[in-house]
């Protein structure tokens, strides 16, 4: 849980008491590789800090899985649209490798957000950061061509191309496998 | 000030501290049509309540303007993208109607976020909201065909047709003018 408080505290600071009923809310899983933490109808009740491993976000359009985002160690992961707004998920999240996370569920956070202020400014902030990383990925789709797009990936996740399947790559740039490999060979 | 002590209290109450700290920290500020609240490449150190008026985010793409989105009465405005992450906006926003709006700039607010318990709640429930926002708009343009948007967009806003020029409208949809022009034609 050490990496789980490194990560808020690079954030915003929780004092012993916040971070004692924080601890004590929280839940440890450890899954593999294949495994689903949402699918597609249903709402998820759950916020996860993932602490090890990685996974995707995807959709199916027309039958197709399309790849919606990914995510590696220290995260937190959701379906944000199901978990806020409390409407049934329109995504499945799926590990990638096999994974520890730590889960809180939705009453207990909002209790925390109720009891301690420091919490709730962390949720603050927390939703502030992935709103931004929402509406970058959101302006890259329309700003960026697939190969800076595939440049970006690589420069803030360098070891994305060990863990991650092509295919997986491709989707999330919105390509083919085949245009991925012709960036990748002019790289 | 009354319909943005109204519009916050639909989601989070605020306690006549709070109510008054943030009354002094707001300016009234009365613009015409085609002034701008933002332009491209400065950062946004404000973010706007819109009391009376309508508007459009846009950006430039090749030389074309790309309408991002558009708001109306009794919504925070701002490029929330520039405003959370202090670097330059991408986008303008520009007023479509006069219009009448309360600004607050960031670091009051982030004064009041320190000072009062109750504006961190309401800041952490508006995000929300606009994450969710956001993410449904990003969900709409992979899922919905043009014409389904343009009926949400219609269902959501009835007045739009009234107030929006049918240009921004289609850009907003991502379609020609000719196009949503086929699809009015055929509602």
């Amino acid at each position: 849980m050490n990496k789980l408080f490194e990560h808020i505290n690079k954030y915003s600071s929780l004092g012993s008491s916040a971070m004692r009923d924080m601890e004590s809310a929280l839940r440890k899983i450890e899954l593999t590789k294949g495994s689903f933490l949402i699918t597609e109808g249903k709402t998820c009740d759950h916020v996860y800090f993932l602490e090890h491993g990685c996974l995707r976000g995807y959709y199916n359009l027309d039958g197709k899985e399309i790849t919606y985002w990914l995510a590696f160690e220290n995260n937190f992961v959701t379906s944000f649209f199901s978990f806020i707004s409390r409407k049934p998920s329109i995504e499945f999240i799926q590990l990638i490798e096999d994974s520890v996370l730590y889960s809180i569920d939705y009453t207990k956070l909002q209790t925390l957000y109720q009891k301690h202020g420091d919490i709730e400014r962390m949720g603050r902030i927390m939703l502030e950061r992935y709103y931004v990383m929402l509406e970058e990925r959101f302006l890259a789709n329309h700003f960026k061509e697939a190969k800076d797009r595939y440049e970006n990936l690589i420069e803030k996740s360098p070891h994305i191309l060990q863990r991650v399947p092509l295919g997986y790559i491709a989707s999330y740039l919105g390509i083919t496998q085949e245009t991925l490999s012709r960036i990748r060979s002019k790289a």
